[in-house]
This record gives C-alpha cells, structure tokens and sequence, in this order.
C-alpha cells in the first residue's frame, strides 16, 4: 500500500514528491512507520522501479502476436505507449543512479534481465542459430534504438515530417533494423 | 562573451545555474546591463541552443570520410562523443521547451533543419532515387535511434553485455538499418 502511493505521488507530482513524509500522509501513517518500508531514498527508488519494471514486463507478456518480427514491433508500441501513459514511474528507471557505495539489489536486477530475454525470444526465432552474445547485443541495440524515439516523443522533439505519426518511425526503425541483420545473417525474410 | 560565459556556466553548474545574475557576475558586469542581450530565460536558452547546435554543426562538418556508409557511422560517433563532452549543454537541447504562447525563433529552426540536411545527403547518395519525404523520414529516425545510445550512454543504462563498448552498439545499428533500408529498396549493398 506505502509503494502504490509512492508510486501515484511519483506520477502525480515528479520525483520531488517521493519523500517519507509526504508518503505517509498519503495513506494517513506516520512517517516513522515507513522507515521499515523503505530504508532511504535509494531503496525507495529500487522498490518502485522493480515496481514499474513488473508492469512493463506484464504489458509486453500481454501481446498476443506469435510472428517474432510481428511481436518486436508489438513490444515497440508498448514500449511508446508505457513511457506516455507513465512518464514519471519510467523515467525514474533512467534517472535513478545507484551510489557506487551501493549494490544494486538482486531482484532488480533480476527484473531487468527478465525484460531483455522476453526481446531475446523473438529474436533468437528469427535466427535460431545466432550466437546467445549476438542475439543480446541486438536486444540491446534494438532497445536502445526505440527508446531514444519514445524518449524524443515526450519531449515532443521527434521533428517529423508533417502528418507523420511516431509510429511510422518505430515500424521504420524495427522493420530496418530487423531486414538488415536478417540480411547479414544470409537469412530470408 | 555574455552567451559564452552562460554556456560554460551550464556546463559547469547545470542548467539551475542559468540566471542574468550568475552570468553577469562571471563577466564582472551588471545583470541589468545583460537584459538587453537576453530578454528572458527561453531567451537565453534558445540562444544556447543555436551556440549548442552550431558548435555540433562544425563537427559534423569536419568529418572527412567520403563514403556515405562511413560517413553516417562517424556521424554517430561524434554525436555520442558530443553527448560525453557537452553533456549539460546536450541535454538543454531537448529539455527546454517553448512555451505554447511563444515561437521559436526561425534562427534556431534552421540551425536544426541544417543538421537533419547534413544527414540526408549521405542517405540520398545511397539510394538516388528514394524521395525526399522517405529520406526525411530515415534521416529522423536514424537520429532518433543514435539519440537512444547517446541518452543511455550517459545514464550508464546500456546494460551491454560484459566488455562489450557502446561504440559496437551505435555500429550495429547503423550497420543494420542502413542494410535494411537498402534491401527494402533493392540497392544492392
């Protein structure tokens, strides 16, 4: 209950907003009450990004679509779609750095890798026999790429050529992307 | 000397250090002397803006290698480069925003059309005959893309595999979309 409304004041009112106090009056605690919950800010921060890891990871188990090619471009648009409806909750995921004194925990870091082999299925379908370091680099890069565009869209930065929607990009970018390893790969689309 | 003052303090102290009082006090002059140099804020950062992208402009300029393949790849190097270096001044780039009630001055506008032009000229010599509004279209994307890398670069979020750099990152995507694009328009690599 103290992370759900941790996580609506991040949305609500930017990552200012995250502080024991204001969280306990959110749920009418204490705040005293809250320091067994989260034990500082950084272990706060790993909580509703495991949180808003979990919601994205639902959201992409969610598409249906069984063609590899077809659920990559799936994944991209729920990619879009979470850090718009969500802006907050996914830009924390970025913003939140880990002091070097501190180990990121181990379920976080679980929680990221469970993301990059949901990409890494569909892609290791389409070339079956590329290396498992191959198929992660291009999760990586496939990423990376869509990102940058769902990053440049909420800052409405894409400069588009008129009338064109976002999504033209992404099913550019995938649909490149994805031909041209496929290609280096000497496989057929 | 005043915009060039601003710019070194932003990279110096961020973007929370951009005040007509902290910049006249770094040229030993008044702040009220400055007003009529910046007339407000987004003033002063469109300003920074056009030094900002101006200065990107001139590295992109510099590259020398001729093959348009090679070209759009230290392309991408130096934005990434760039991103490393300027990082303050990077970001203002993408975090300021105009308000609604005010244009953006036409100077600035061309100095973006201007880097996006530097971009398509490669693409079209790769594919002559592919229409300027598909070439716009690529142009953006690519960009888009690169900007990914760049922006979690500078995070440390590219959660590369092991030893792997991000320069081999920014090379398979470019590689691959380029390889894709080519595909999709029958020119042979």
């Amino acid at each position: 209950m103290a992370l759900a409304a941790a996580a609506r004041l991040l949305e609500r009112q930017g990552p200012e907003a995250l502080s024991t106090r204001r969280i306990a009056a959110e749920i009418g605690y204490s705040a005293a009450s809250l320091y067994s919950i989260f034990r500082n800010r950084d272990d706060l921060c790993w909580q509703l990004n495991a949180l808003t890891l979990g919601a994205l990871h639902d959201r992409l188990q969610r598409v249906a679509e069984s063609d590899p090619r077809g659920r990559l471009q799936a994944y991209g648009r729920v990619y879009l779609d979470f850090a718009c409806r969500l802006p907050a909750r996914w830009s924390l995921l970025f913003e939140h750095r880990t002091p070097e004194s501190l180990e990121v925990p181990d379920g976080l870091g679980a929680s990221i890798e469970r993301l990059f082999r949901q990409l890494e299925q569909p892609l290791q379908t389409l070339v079956p026999d590329a290396p498992a370091e191959e198929v992660k680099l291009n999760a990586r890069t496939l990423w990376g790429a869509v990102h940058g565009i769902a990053v440049l869209q909420l800052r409405n930065k894409l400069f588009l050529p008129d009338g064109t929607p976002a999504q033209a990009m992404l099913d550019t970018l995938v649909d490149h992307y994805l031909d041209g390893w496929l290609a280096s790969r000497g496989v057929q689309r």
